[in-house]
């Protein structure tokens, strides 16, 4: 493949020269044959194979596994006090399901190869997928949860947890109810994962779509430029306020005043007190958006006081997010660290948990347009993974890999047989059970793959127990053994490892 | 889109015409616009979505998750009680990972598009990314699980379980132990886990690549027809021999006596007395690889009858399998079906479960060609689930797709926030809870979504109740209701739902 790579560039080198074209253009791509031709090693006909994963993807080993399964319990195990089901949807979908959704980030969806039949695009995000499978099946009305990759062909940045396949945990709740009552309940439920999963101090800082275009309208932000205002403001955890006024005025061609007046606005973040401030605003009460907005604000922070989570939550101007297709409320979450010991403001390390209601999506799937009004979150769990392996890392927690209770072993020669019938009258009886696949192991390499994997029994048969009708348990931690009937072997297991 | 591949479809007719093509060419291609434009309902400018999901693909349902879990439950518990660590990997690998791994299959593989940057294919199963992963680290020795999807753009036939994106659950042992420790084990889990599902009757059919290749070295088939004959042989589950011999006579180019000896051999299954009596065959114990074969086929059996489990394995000289990369002994296990009540033999419904052992696979990836043996197992998942749903549909069996304990409910109106203030409070103490997201919702509303759910319990809350510090905890499926303390609800809802 590397060598076929080789030699079409040879010809493109070849046929540029022939065709007198720009010797800077040449020059290039004589450069790019030469690189790659260092590639092969000099060697065009032998090929050099290279053994990796693709660019901005990563395998999960044991250990990784074993953390990521403990993060994925405790979100599935709130996702479940909260009374959602599950659902799947396939990894790709048809390519017409994801246009139109995503605005410029339309780019980083990856295609697939035009193989005869469908056109298919792998899956962006899961909250797409999730609007055409509730208007495919009429669906009004679901509370459900879905885990799963998706794909962005967006640079990565893997040690900060950046990657192009990543897992999203989405929670949403579709139907037609009471203004507010989901969506307190969605940030209830980022409180309680980030909560369980002890990252560290957090904030959840929370906007409406209705109040930034309403603040954009009294600004004097014409209808055209809302979106793309939107975006500049979006970058305000990232940028300065200056930078972001520059880009508005500079390359988004807004008067200077707007841009100043929407400065103030984005400054401000609070609770409730900031709230009723901005509904005494002489302009944005005046605007029939920003006090939609503003009114389900407090509805909002009143149910977040009942559930006694508004210390975390921070209603924040400046909080815009990119997605184009969100109405209404929107929010994230960010961790907070402490700068340094001198008692200085915390700053926040990025987001790990985002979200908003989207009342328009499955709307644009319904052949009729019946819209079903959504709210969701969706957690970050790239970021938290990588935060946590850092964390075991750092800490002396050895992580095991596997669950097995006991090891079956012997300290004698041709037990091979026993320890056979031995460990499969432990699995036929449910016990986690291991042996070695050596016809002859030595008992210290048997004791030593307990120190190894953590297993923290070894049942060891000898000719004198199989004599007397008894197997012999020791305690890998305390090295104790105990001779115990081969009849009470598997309820003694059962006693040793039952957690306290 | 449509409507622009339509206008495409009318300007290549135009050109067609213009250019004086075949006639039946231009028909063909006048036929199609037709039908294109019959699909645009006529009219050019409407674009028509079509709303559904890519073909040979699926949603799951929260009903369907909830079987997908109890299976995909027992399978793990399964893996985990037989000591196994658990790895995942990309959906996608590079291109050339896949390349020359699975012979004429290849042409199934799903390609990306070449958008830039490396040329990559979803995975087209778990063993080829697993061996890729073991390269890659370096790895010797580990036993692992994976459960994840895998791709094939082949004829989906989805009421009989077959689907171009699917399931598949992998455990494999790779390391170089004593013969045949670690391939019993594989058919003592895929025992274990056929049981555990309830599926019926089972049966594990065993051979070995050194047998098959053993035999058709002393029937007389080239060396060089070795591959394409085994492809033969692995067709009679679906064929009877005389079609398979035909094949390899008429299609093939073996010699008729030839044949007819294979024909003797594929028709032998048996256990322990027909790897004896082959070993005394004065042909094939006189080849190598055929003895070597038999005779790990004798320590097998010795395993499996350790295991007790000989009764449902059957050594099967017609066993072939399709894919290249097995070395050593293969198996498959079929579900078999009392055609009649009249006795009849039972009949195979399909294959849920294969694999074998590849010594190989790693090598190849290995750029010292360093091997590492394997053996492994992979669970058909998806035939599995169509017959549990079938089952479960038959059945008056109702499926809880959620997992609830408790609808905190009021008989009264304006009691919103003391509903909300009860709900998180049950969340906070772990409690799997909900509340409707009305205002004033009716009690017998109430009452029907917790029916229509299964939720068993409903905590109600009414003026008189929060006066007396009380909540009337009401048991969905007796009617009765008893008043709970407040402090005492928690405790009393962990007893109601604890599993007996």
């Amino acid at each position: 493949m590397a060598a076929e790579a080789l030699r079409e560039q040879a010809e493109l080198v070849r046929r540029m020269k022939q065709d007198k074209a720009e010797p800077d253009m040449v020059a290039k791509e004589v450069a790019k044959l030469l690189e790659m031709k260092a590639e092969l090693g000099g060697d065009e006909g032998k090929h050099k194979f290279v053994l990796k994963n693709p660019k901005g993807t990563r395998d999960y080993g044991p250990k990784q596994m074993a953390i990521r399964e403990r993060v994925f319990n405790a979100i599935i195990t709130c996702f479940k006090r909260h009374g959602a089901e599950v659902i799947d949807t396939p990894v790709f979908e048809l390519k017409e399901t994801l246009t139109g959704k995503y605005g410029e980030d339309s780019k980083l969806i990856y295609d697939l190869k035009d193989q005869g039949g469908e056109l298919l695009s792998l899956r962006y995000d899961l909250t797409v997928p999730f609007a055409r499978y509730l208007a495919m099946n009429k669906i009004t009305n679901i509370k459900r949860y879905h885990i799963a990759k998706v794909y962005r062909r967006d640079n990565p940045a893997m040690t900060r947890g950046r990657y192009r396949e990543f897992y999203q945990c989405d929670f949403d709740i579709a139907g037609q109810f009471d203004p507010m009552i989901p969506d307190a309940e969605c940030l209830k439920i980022v409180h309680e994962i980030l909560s369980d999963l002890q990252l560290g101090d957090f904030l959840i800082k929370v906007n409406d779509r209705r109040i930034l275009d309403g603040m954009f309208a009294v600004c004097g932000v014409p209808d055209s430029k809302f979106r793309t205002i939107c975006s500049s403001v979006d970058k305000l955890d990232k940028m300065p306020w200056e930078e972001v006024r520059s880009e508005m005025v500079g390359e988004k061609g807004l008067s200077p005043e707007a841009a100043d007046r929407i400065g103030e606005y984005v400054q401000l973040h609070g609770g409730m007190d900031l709230i009723e401030q901005l509904l005494q605003d002489p302009k944005l009460s005046q605007n029939k958006m920003a006090k939609e907005g503003l009114e389900d604000m407090k509805l909002l922070f009143e149910y977040l006081t009942l559930f006694g989570i508004t210390g975390k939550v921070s209603f924040d101007l400046s909080l815009a997010r990119g997605l184009d297709y969100y109405t209404g409320v929107i929010y994230e979450a960010v961790l907070l660290q402490q700068q340094n010991n001198h008692g200085e403001e915390s700053v926040g390390v990025g987001s790990v948990a985002g979200g908003g209601r989207y009342d328009g999506l499955v709307g644009m799937f319904d052949p009729k347009g019946r819209k079903v009004p959504c709210v969701g979150v969706s957690i970050g769990i790239e970021r938290i993974f990588s935060i946590l392996e850092q964390k075991l890392e750092a800490s002396e927690e050895k992580i095991r890999t596997t669950e097995t209770q006991v090891l079956v072993a012997s300290a004698q020669k041709k037990l091979l047989e026993e320890r056979l019938k031995l460990v499969s009258e432990l699995w036929d009886a449910g016990i986690k059970a291991e042996v070695l696949y050596k016809k002859n192991p030595k008992l210290l390499n048997q004791l030593q793959y307990c120190e190894d994997t953590g297993i923290p029994l070894v049942a060891i048969v000898g000719e004198q127990e199989l004599k007397d009708g008894v197997v012999k348990l020791r305690i890998v931690a305390t090295r104790e053994e105990v001779n115990i009937r081969r009849e009470s072997l598997v309820e003694e297991i059962r006693r040793q490892t039952s957690q306290p």
